[in-house]
């Protein structure tokens, strides 16, 4: 690995390669909120075990987490659900959309996994039926894994989400339908939009999934946040299912557990080693942010992360 | 990692332990000249990269390749095409069963990805097209990587796959009429069906591919066998894809680039260390040797071989 | 033609001959309200369009219409909008069960017609938007019908739909979601379960949908209910998709336009001659009712209806 | 009805009405010899049940068969299978693409009705597993529905489509792996292609298929073509799925059965009056002729032909 020096002046490097290709992509515009960021907007971080955070670019301006809060999601619902977790979600690439009814419909109310639209909704259906203050909650565990207490849901977002989550709430009923959800569908979906709308940041971000790097053990804390097979579940959930339709080619690109969001993020675990996030709201016709994309690619190709 | 006398007795005694699950499986009854394979035989072994073979059971009685030649056919593809194969077929996972003729009409002829049956036609229309006697050529590769020249295909096993080869020549076919086959429908088919028909044992396989675990030299000759970034997308497919629909739950419970054939192997490959091989007939639902995946999940825990 | 007290000693004959059948169907369970209900009723009704009506067995006992409601609703909504109303809704037969969410997916929220689920939903939401009492207005145009002022809507089954319309719900958000809903969706679904609640009687059905046997002129009062044209719409819509699943098996054995609900009622339209009417509460497979089907296939044999 | 020399001006009227909506659609181009048919020609014929033929236009120019062809074959099944057939054929609208693989996958290789491909090819399968040379029997059956001995089959055509049915040979394929095909594939394609091939006139079409409009019998030499019962199922599938996707629309618009072909040829039973024909080769989106579907849905219009 590289010095700490080589390791800034590195992603400095990347990002000025890669940012270029903002204009190849398109800011998502299915909600107001988020079509309003400015698409220049770029930054990379690597946090690393031993405790170190290097960065570049906008590293600390918030963007909204959106599908990557299914990752926190996913850990506090196996934290109270064991095995029962999985009779209600598969842990299969789905091969189609993100956010597709039909393969709900054919597998009976079982989303392919808790990465897709319905996975991460039944997920919300258990932090909602086993967590007293879902919402809360699920800022209190982000801010415990960032060491941040300002660490919010962005309220404009979150109304916009609701305003605009008809297809979510198909997929919710869908699901209720066949008895696959416990708590009320509104109850549910404010949750996800909610966890959906917080802002954070790259360095914030990158620092909160050590423990995913680490067998389910924080760095800083040295806190257990999710046992060893846990922390390990998830990194083969975002291995085959992180990257929407093109979790197979970022296999292929990059080798690493990844996930992306509409705010433009994405974060890849590197296991033993760290995490690095990176962020540029301009998305491919897959919903992943071309720069990120990029940069995460060029940066694993670099210090040589594939783990394949 | 253990002393080889270690090693091997590990293999005997968890070969030992898994043993008894075949009799929850199935052996594959889809043509005669495989259901007639004893349900009780069972081996596996490994192969590492410093020249080593261990192995229990047995090893060296000869199996039906069937699905895994698909890696074989693919490496040999990727030799001949280069970025031009990635237009014809998809690295995505498939979210269906092996042999869906759905998802290959949504996507208009582009199958999935190279390991379900649609993908693997397709490679082997791109041999037949590209060797000049592709079905010698196929176990002239196998003859070499295994440095046995008795690799050979078992015509009783190849005879009754074209006999019930309906579904796949509907595959090709559709492909066909989506103008993604090249050469005649027959002669693809009769390539395909030769390859899945050889005949290999454990040790042997476990040898022949090291190459994936050693960034595409082969250890033993040290022949280049595929590019490095071609052997890591080999691994990077057979990691989200290899396992049929069950190959989330592999990478769950193990976490290694494997590929499971109908014939009741499974291999995996486990990067700069070696590959594992594992046989057993009888299969779950899901076409995955019962007692070969308990036997490489375990070996893997032992031997703390997970990727994430 | 027969006369009249041959007509009504058929249909005591027939009912008594097809009765038997209620033990092979089962009574529609998905709600309590419907579940309750005596399998071993059993009607028949004829209103012709010289006013007469013949009858037998329970024709004067409630029934729930369920989806036969979708009739009265369409020509309500036809009512109010054009050629704009097939813009938001197909005329094909759908080749999928009754409430697929799949097709509506596929078909980007247009419904394939209106007499499936989605379809329903779709005219239900017209109605909301066009009407300014919807509900009312649909109870006032089944009085006006039927001339009687008793019919009503089934509180205790209009609170156990709107309890257990998770998969409608489903069906109506998606639709939202293509911007193919204008009202709230629980307003739309209220509509839309009431309608579906409301309580009649055979003889009651017979007559009230005679103008569509009559050119869309109701024979009693001479009223246009609705214009030639959209009379013979709704018959052919009828005729490909109102049996559900088993609409071509129905053109097959009787050759009539006819609705089927899951209250156990079936209608068939004879044009130029008048209305038929069965109901028995156990269903087939398809949703059909087995005694009611039996009767009116029996019954257009006897008096020659086909239109093939 | 009309006397006949107003029957022969109304068609002489309507056609050239009609004609130049020719310019809106598309000549079938998926084979070369379909493709190469001057857009220009237009044709409509009226055969009644009392032996007159009435005509405008190019009503003896011959046009080939193509999908209309699926009507005879069934007719010719339905001679020598009873409810055998019906086990191994459906009877329900599609509400799919006229080849979709799809559907018939998921129902088992069992097609949904006769006059979809995979339906007629089934019907094809019967035919040349039960007439000792199904191709030669079929042209029979139409020369002694006509009364013509120059009909044929255009050996241009036959070849060209033999060499562009790789769809209709994965459908075929398909069903065989179901075990619903009992013939060898390529002899069921070639029958199949053969039958699509013929070549026949608007007069001649007429004249052939009177008996559908007669229960059966065919009114020229009284012979029982088919039961009654037969003749009014297969009017039953003609006017739920006779015109592809556009079947709804069709009822909706004209209210008879019918069945249209991609040569651009659509026939039209009345029952108890005659049949209709009409030709010209661009084809709508759905593949039904433009002018073809225009010119039958005006004359049933002016005599009052619509069932409903």
């Amino acid at each position: 690995m590289k010095h700490s020096a080589d390791l800034t002046s590195l992603l400095q490097q990347l990002l000025e390669q890669c940012r270029p290709l903002y204009s190849q992509g398109k800011v998502a515009n299915y909600i107001p909120a988020l079509a309003q960021v400015a698409p220049q907007h770029a930054a990379v971080a690597i946090a690393t075990l031993d405790g170190q955070v290097h960065s570049a670019g906008d590293a600390r301006l918030n963007f909204s987490l959106q599908s990557i809060s299914k990752i926190f999601g996913l850990v506090m619902a196996m934290n109270r659900l064991d095995d029962e977790l999985w009779q209600r979600v598969n842990m299969e690439p789905s091969g189609q959309p993100f956010n597709s009814i039909v393969q709900l419909e054919w597998e009976k109310g079982i989303p392919r996994n808790p990465v897709i639209n319905a996975g991460a909704i039944l997920v919300a259906d258990v932090l909602v039926s086993h967590y007293s203050a879902s919402k809360t909650a699920f800022l209190t565990f982000l801010r415990r894994l960032t060491g941040e207490q300002n660490i919010y849901a962005d309220q404009q977002v979150y109304l916009s989400e609701l305003e605009h989550g008809n297809r979510n709430a198909a997929l919710a009923y869908l699901m209720k339908s066949f008895g696959n959800i416990e708590a009320e569908v509104p109850l549910v979906l404010e949750h996800y939009f909610h966890q959906c709308a917080t802002a954070i940041n790259c360095e914030q971000l990158a620092q909160s999934l050590l423990f995913l790097a680490n067998r389910g053990v924080q760095p800083g804390s040295n806190e257990q946040i999710c046992s060893r097979r846990d922390a390990h579940r998830v990194n083969a959930i975002l291995s085959t299912s992180g990257m929407y339709d093109q979790s197979g080619e970022f296999a292929f690109k990059v080798g690493l557990p990844a996930k992306s969001g509409v705010g433009g993020a994405i974060v890849a675990i590197v296991p033993q080693f760290g995490v690095i996030t990176a962020w540029s709201p301009p998305l491919n016709r897959f919903g992943n942010s071309v720069v990120a994309m990029q940069l995460i690619s060029n940066l694993a190709d670099e210090l040589g992360l594939s783990l394949f």
